[in-house]
């Protein structure tokens, strides 16, 4: 018997944190949780560290420290030089990010420095500094494993094979809450529609990047990055059963695909033991008469220009991802406040993205930078829209 | 540019052997044909020696050996010695083994002892002879690749994963041309109705095979076999389109699973390049989106008795499989003639494994004793229903 891997968990309270601390509560022989670190949630941090007895505890925003901060056993921490110490304790194996937004761009780079393996849920890491982090690994020798399903079902075809082998990639989408729906139809959707997700339980943010289809152009640069792949050379095809979460495509004309149950615990699990797999019984309920029938639609360009957008920004590479989503994701807060429609989340990112001239990435100021501006700009967007945050009706 | 794999293809006449030919065609910096063997198509074997060019040429009938056994460049040969001369012969880097029925299995032998990659199409060597050939490899350091495109799904599902992370196999099945019909319809089946097969071109004997699933059970008894797997751990599910070649299912829930179009091309062409993948773009075919919608059904074990009898002479054991394949080849082959009806394929292949009492397998003579006694059984069980061979109408 090893001993148990000593995980980090970034993001604890969160969607993905939650799952994490599931999956590793079955499995306490070979995970063991040695430091969590959350936004702000100081509660439910408080609640994890009771139950599940770290080494370290960490509130990034310090102002969100309570009275809880003595609870043992853990030393708790506030800040962001607290997080950023957590990912690169020489104490922890495994980092999980799950944190959210581009703040998770640097505790990535600190753990793939430090040669750590890092289980990333965060997307913004390779979507807005996907060569900072190539390089980080790189030069640290820490190992990236993806949690998205997506890219999970990709690595998980890979195994074993050379990527010269590899001729394409097809990402399946769910297609969201509005698949088959027209346009016009789209203009009247409110938050609690685009919230209602036919497949994936997951937070807000990204419910309604499923809905847009935004969430899976990010996950092509993701894939771009991750793979080493070519933009042309990867694909997505709309799977509304969620089952087939991606497709690789050899050189010799064969496919494999990687299936299952939509949980994330799946490919959480997977992170943690690649490359090994440890026995979950619990996520064995595989059954293809059940599935039956699986069915794949080519995605409406027209309905989700969300997706073109981008895509088209990962093509252009450098800040332009970057530019992309900090965009989108003031773009979403206000459909989400109610402040602008559906359709007008794509309607603001295309204003910023046309505003801007993406510039290469070298340092993490470039990214922080570029996010920052865009940021800066989707609110002027949004401003003249009539749909600024203050004094801005519903 | 390393030198070109030499090639050997026993059974170059028959469906496999042409496939393969024309795989070997595309590809002639990667392979190189230099030896064929056919049982006693001369006619067929001249036309590929005169294309392919081979040092050697084998007619294993040599009462079938004709005027062409000059034709140059070949070497000819005649009789079994020669067929397993060539499966030994040091030039040879890789035996591709299409050869039909019991007579495979000691070329598959011979080329394993002889340390070769052997590209298995050939079902009677693991079914009838599975421990023989597993020790042969051993001692031998030979390797065994499946061309069948189930086994070659589920190496491709397996490739660098370790053996104890797989928890289940699941073998799909087309379900043949009568799937979903009920039992009586089944009774007034003439061969050409059975030869039809929805999804895949074949021989007529593992067409017919195919339509009783017999074939199945076969490959159950295979993979076996060839995956170290419980006969528990292997199941079947009926998918109609032949898409989706297999799945395995990880301890972690996971799920892997190779797909294509259903040609012998691809699995051939994995066989050959093992563990590479050979570019081939005129094997990439693969659109979702144009094979959607992907079915699975359970199988109905009334309307396939044949599928439960193979599955359970694999796990009696011994020459219990070598017992049910040449019962069934001696049935398949009178239903062929029109002598008996398609359910009767399995009275009498039930009458024989009832008959029979099965041995251990601890060299060849065990195999081909078992299958000749078997065979013998099947014809006295013939002749009871009033269908022997000769005096029979059809």
């Amino acid at each position: 018997m090893t001993a148990p891997l000593r995980v980090a968990i970034l993001g604890s309270t969160g969607s993905i944190g939650k799952s994490t601390l599931e999956v590793i509560a079955r499995h306490p022989t070979r995970f063991q949780v040695v430091a969590l670190a959350a936004n702000r949630s100081m509660a439910g941090l408080a609640e994890q560290v009771a139950r599940v007895r770290p080494r370290r505890a960490v509130i990034v925003d310090g102002a969100a420290l309570g009275a809880e901060r003595d609870l043992p056993p853990a030393k708790w921490e506030a800040g962001r030089d607290a997080l950023l110490s957590v990912a690169s304790d020489p104490d922890v194996d495994v980092v999980v990010n799950g944190l959210v937004g581009a703040a998770g761009l640097e505790p990535t780079l600190a753990a793939l420095e430090a040669g750590k393996r890092v289980a990333l849920a965060n997307k913004e890491s390779l979507v807005a500094g996907g060569p900072l982090v190539l390089e980080a690994a790189r030069r640290g020798g820490g190992a990236l494993i993806p949690i998205d399903s997506e890219h999970s079902a990709i690595l998980q075809c890979l195994a074993g094979s050379d990527r010269g082998a590899v001729a394409r990639i097809v990402l399946t989408a769910s297609g969201g809450p509005f698949r088959g729906w027209n346009r016009s139809a789209l203009e009247g959707v409110r938050p609690s529609d685009a919230l209602r997700h036919p497949t994936w339980a997951m937070g807000a943010k990204i419910t309604i990047d499923s809905a847009t289809l935004a969430n899976k152009a990010l996950e092509v640069i993701e894939a771009h990055h991750l793979y080493g792949m070519p933009y042309q050379a990867i694909e997505v095809v709309v799977h509304p059963q969620s089952v087939v979460h991606s497709f690789v495509e050899f050189v010799d004309g064969s496919v494999l695909a990687q299936l299952g149950f939509p949980t994330m615990e799946l490919p959480i699990l997977y992170a943690l033991s690649h490359p090994d797999r440890v026995d979950d019984p619990r996520l064995r309920t595989f059954d293809p008469v059940r599935t039956s029938p699986l069915t794949f639609e080519a995605m409406d360009p027209e309905l989700f220009p969300l997706f073109e957008l981008g895509a088209g920004a990962g093509r252009r590479g450098g800040t332009a991802p970057a530019v992309f989503n900090a965009a989108n994701e003031v773009a979403v807060a206000a459909f989400l406040g109610e402040r602008i429609g559906f359709t007008a989340i794509a309607t603001v990112v295309e204003t910023v993205l046309d505003q801007t001239t993406e510039r290469p990435v070298t340092e993490v100021a470039d990214v922080l930078e570029a996010d920052r501006a865009a940021r800066v700009a989707a609110c002027a967007a949004l401003e003249q829209m009539g749909a600024a945050e203050k004094g801005a009706g519903a």
